[in-house]
């Protein structure tokens, strides 16, 4: 609960380091009180809160507690509904659909993935595609789900369209994520959790704060052209004037942004065209008043039983002997450290549980308000 | 059949230009007669001439009749076997292992895509893992094969180490390539099928070939630096000096290099973990002696049926609907059309039907030598 002064780096403004820490478990019953606050029934609350603190203690900054002023937003417009009427509709053994009431994102997501689970559990696959749904959170969170019942987790969403096509100038495609998560023996799990933009959203959000010049590389220009004004790719955005992020590969085909492109269809596929959710491009919808309306968001959920292949231990110690071989093999010359995805995350972890989230300057005025608003402490 | 001098541009060398042009029927008709001279059943033979023929047709000429006398190779040397004993190892109504019995690639995955389609019409998806197989040629072939049955398909495979792992400096993994197929409407099928490396290894074999230097980006040498040299790539790899293909997003992680090789791990784990087949790191195994070993690649496919979530018709008029708001969106300035995967690949096709197959003068070599050696006619 100690407020801590970071570091200063010469250049920087100082507003960026004024930054708080807060602890998660504290965090994470102010997070829980605020959402019980706009509606969200008990359980609900603690299990948004937990899928959000994981985030901050994984080091995903921009999908923790930051992001908790958005929600708030989104129950006071009615973009989100905190009761949400969530409807199962059983398909097959191994397939359904959920129709998530225009709940909020995270706990229809951690109500479709414990569907897919209890799938595959009985029939060996679970398939779960999610349509009327909200932004949910850090993909990888439903993914370690189903590897701490031992299975493979698959999850993707689609998201706001800020992504731009191959040789595209205007957003259509969400960001996107994939995440993957595999149990391992001894090591930790692998845990893939990727946009599949060059970057994702929140590092050009981080930029834009510090008003760094962005790489050319991760976003463009209205034109279409490449930009390293992060403040610049925002406002267009914004305006929706044209630009946005590039697909992972970057512009144009010569090192595969096609790829990326592509990988964002099959997301969008999985995610909206499967579910019956609205396309990226059609997410977040006004009425004619230009008020906000249920943002439809489309999320996708596979669980795989490995026993439906082979043998659970000797998958996992093939798991540790991968991990192993490529974390040993020789090193690029000045670096020291192959990782494994996953890895980053799961060391952030524990120095965040030791030291604290950090809250940075803006998002703990944010908070304050909120907190103020609705007369709950603070945790810093 | 008529043999066609294709344009020669300034500079290049007149070599790559002496192309020859094939008849797409007679050249699967050839490849089939090869096939069958080495021990491979007919009807296996037919399948596989087909898929390494669709391969040329869809403009991917790495993977068709150029692939042929190393398919020969393998043959001779014992790496791959005509006749397999392939045992399918039933696992779950949805799930199977097919081992290859160090068989043909092509006919192994044919039929381990077979099984997946088989068990998704019965049971709504269908995965089936394979492992002691051989290299299969184009992922996007099995993936079509759904398609044709109206439901999504899926594949991977993993493949020799040629690929490095993010602030690696020695190739761990394959070019492990994912193809996902999505059936539509009246628009042409969705078909993605890519290495999960920046660049197909194809590509940097063409690059060697013309000797232009490629872009820094594609592949680094011995010491993990980025190189515009494709041969010294190839040397090392051969030499096992170091050095490889960089993951799609490039060098370390500004660009997301970390994604790409994420992509791959992951792929790695469904073709080999799930299977218990080698790792891309220990495929093309030599016996004491130095002689090939089988190599045991391992493969991946799922067949997802559409009714498992949502009526096929409101699907395929939604991925019809996708596409075109795609391929409508604003254009990149210089540029007037934004591609969906699988177009150019399909134009390309109805091309090559048209006006045949170009065969470069290096692989046409080696066709007259397999020719000749057997006593086979030649289509050109």
């Amino acid at each position: 609960v100690t407020p801590h002064l970071h570091g200063i780096e010469a250049g920087s403004s100082l507003k960026d380091h004024l930054t708080i820490t807060a602890n998660a478990d504290e965090l994470r019953v102010f997070c829980a009180r605020v959402l019980k606050r706009f509606g969200v029934p008990s359980d609900d609350a603690e299990i948004a809160s937990d899928i959000l603190i994981e985030s901050d203690l994984r080091g995903i900054d921009s999908h923790g507690i930051a992001h908790l002023s958005r929600y708030v937003y989104d129950f006071q417009h009615g973009v989100a509904c905190p009761q949400p009427n969530i409807e199962i509709v059983e398909k097959s053994p191994v397939t359904a659909v959920v129709d998530g009431g225009g709940g909020f994102g995270p706990v229809v997501a951690y109500k479709a993935m414990e569907l897919a689970i209890s799938k595959a559990k009985n029939n060996y696959l679970g398939f779960v595609a999610v349509r009327n749904s909200n932004h949910y959170g850090i993909a990888g969170y439903y993914t370690m789900m189903a590897v701490k019942h031992d299975m493979i987790g698959i999850a993707t969403t689609n998201a706001k369209p800020n992504v731009l096509p191959t040789f595209g100038r205007s957003g259509v495609l969400g960001t996107n994520p994939i995440s993957i998560a595999v149990p391992t023996d001894r090591e930790r799990p692998f845990v893939l959790d990727m946009a599949t933009s060059a970057v994702a959203f929140g590092k050009l959000e981080m930029s834009r704060r510090s008003e760094k010049p962005i790489p050319l590389g991760w976003a463009t220009d209205e034109t279409g052209q490449p930009t390293n004004d992060a403040s610049l790719v925002f406002r267009n955005l914004d305006k929706q004037k044209g630009g946005g992020l590039l697909p992972l590969g970057g512009a144009g085909e010569e090192f595969g942004g096609h790829k990326g492109y592509g990988l964002a269809l099959a997301v969008e596929i999985f995610s909206s065209l499967l579910s019956g959710a609205a396309p990226s491009f059609r997410t977040y919808p006004k009425d004619s008043g230009g008020n906000p309306l249920p943002a439809d968001i489309g999320h996708f959920f596979g669980v795989i039983r490995i026993d439906g292949f082979r043998s659970i231990t000797e998958f996992k110690i093939g798991m540790d002997d991968l991990i192993h071989h490529i974390r040993n093999s020789s090193k690029l010359e000045g670096t020291d450290r192959i990782y494994i995805h996953g890895e980053k995350e799961s060391e952030m972890t524990e120095r965040r549980k030791r030291e604290g989230i950090p809250v940075p300057s803006e998002v703990a005025t944010d908070l304050r308000k909120i907190a103020k608003k609705l007369a709950i402490a603070l945790p810093f």
